[in-house]
């Protein structure tokens, strides 16, 4: 049996989502505590391999499970069951929202047809608001949220986004951005929204910090979108801090779409270079 | 010159408000990097001293400071510079939002008219969203919010809540509590909104405690509103957990009103015993 996990943590005290040998990683916490419960040894696929200290509210997982070790007493068979389970046994930074059985053309990572992240930016001289900090990103100049909506604007579309990558072997850089976009909250903290097929590596952070330079004025909306025509990484953008970075949703395909596009696009998985966390 | 210190915290990593020798306490930590700043021994009277694990994002504080020590170099004579100078020496849980030059009229403590807490509780199967966990009490039954606000009403009013109460020698506990009520929020965490003129020891977090028995059906409305006529402190009413509570306001008079109250009040100050944390 497939079955979706729907996971969120905070990612200040692990290492990234990724297992990594002698690493407490997102990961390795729950994929031990479902090997636990499950008697089975468990392995997650993800939507979006979030890097240290980035923050999700709305990952996608998914594993496969023999049925008859989801039937155990404590489990009933029923995957909704493992969700109390799970909460007993998780540390406080990470737990799993909800477990639903999928069919097997469902992939948390090769089905997902875009990703959505949010960014926590504040510019208050008093800094952030303490029981949010470990979720929100400071910024020592004041920012301009209009200059930095006008230099977003200029990054949207597909585009080749190779000057806010990082370097990976065989990955392309060309994505579709689909939105990007700031407000301030009733704090007066700017929340920037970051939708976009996928994303290559440091690339939401990068984003944000090339957009903040224009919004504290060191910069300019015609550099912000001259940097499109980069061919690699620019050392001019910087990298806004992890902390302030969160992904919040992941948008799937129906099942009868599912079906459909894994007929078509099957026989290419082993060729294409999947998403990787902002 | 007295000051007005707005105040905001993540309780967690802290034995509270008050100092205590060789424990890390918010008054500590704030008093530390004044005296710094000013190089002048400071001293913070304190609107509300919350409790161990009690977060606060609208606590008030005042001190006093010879004009001279406000003229130094960084801070120029205006209190407003001491925010962005605190800022960057404050750690990450612990912040002044302001800092204004206030009449002698004015004191933290005992011009308060009135303290407003926020208590968030969730009956989520999953627990607490995890980015604010630190924020958020976790409860394993499930919730009615109806009964729940129905046995809240029933303690609104000037009472004795000496069953909701930890002794403290000398001290009253008749209150004014002056609004007590919940919502549930988008996310279907329940949040408790408690109004009092003051609040004597534990009293927010028993309120809650001794509401959410009735909510999940283990108590009645009508033993939650008999509690009224105990005489001392009830050991059948739980203590609901630090983490979900916040200060999130204290109101005072204006400046008129505040002359006005202290020529009546502060002859009768020294007899009378002033407010704790909930």
């Amino acid at each position: 049996m497939r079955i979706r996990l729907d996971v969120a943590y905070d990612g200040t005290d692990f290492a990234g989502w990724a297992r990594q040998p002698g690493r407490r990683t997102v990961c390795a916490v729950i994929e031990d505590a479902l090997t636990t419960v499950l008697r089975e040894p468990i392995r997650l696929t993800v939507a979006g391999r979030t890097d240290a200290g980035v923050h999700a509210s709305g990952q996608v997982t998914h594993f496969d499970v023999p049925d008859v070790a989801l039937a155990t007493r404590s489990i009933g068979g029923d995957p909704a069951n493992l969700v109390r389970r799970l909460a007993k046994m998780l540390p406080d930074d990470a737990r799993v929202r909800s477990a639903v059985a999928v069919t097997d053309d469902f992939d948390a990572r090769f089905s997902a047809l875009r990703r959505h992240y949010r960014y926590r930016l504040t510019d208050a001289q008093w800094g952030a608001e303490p029981m949010l900090a470990r979720i929100t990103a400071e910024w020592t100049r004041s920012l301009d949220l209009d200059a930095m909506n006008e230099a977003s604007s200029t990054l949207v579309g597909l585009n080749d986004f190779a000057a806010f990558c990082r370097r990976r072997e065989g990955a392309t850089t060309i994505r579709d951005l689909q939105r990007f976009s700031w407000t301030r909250d009733d704090d007066g903290v700017l929340i920037g929204a970051v939708t976009a097929d996928a994303f290559c590596w440091s690339m939401v952070r990068s984003l944000v910090g090339a957009v903040a330079s224009v919004g504290d004025s060191r910069r300019t909306v015609q550099w912000c979108a001259g940097l499109l025509d980069e061919r690699a990484r620019s050392a001019e953008v910087p990298v806004a801090a992890a902390r302030g970075l969160c992904l919040v949703g992941v948008d799937y395909p129906d099942d009868a779409q599912l079906a459909e596009r894994n007929a078509i696009t099957r026989d290419v998985r082993s060729t294409t270079s999947g998403c990787c966390g902002g």
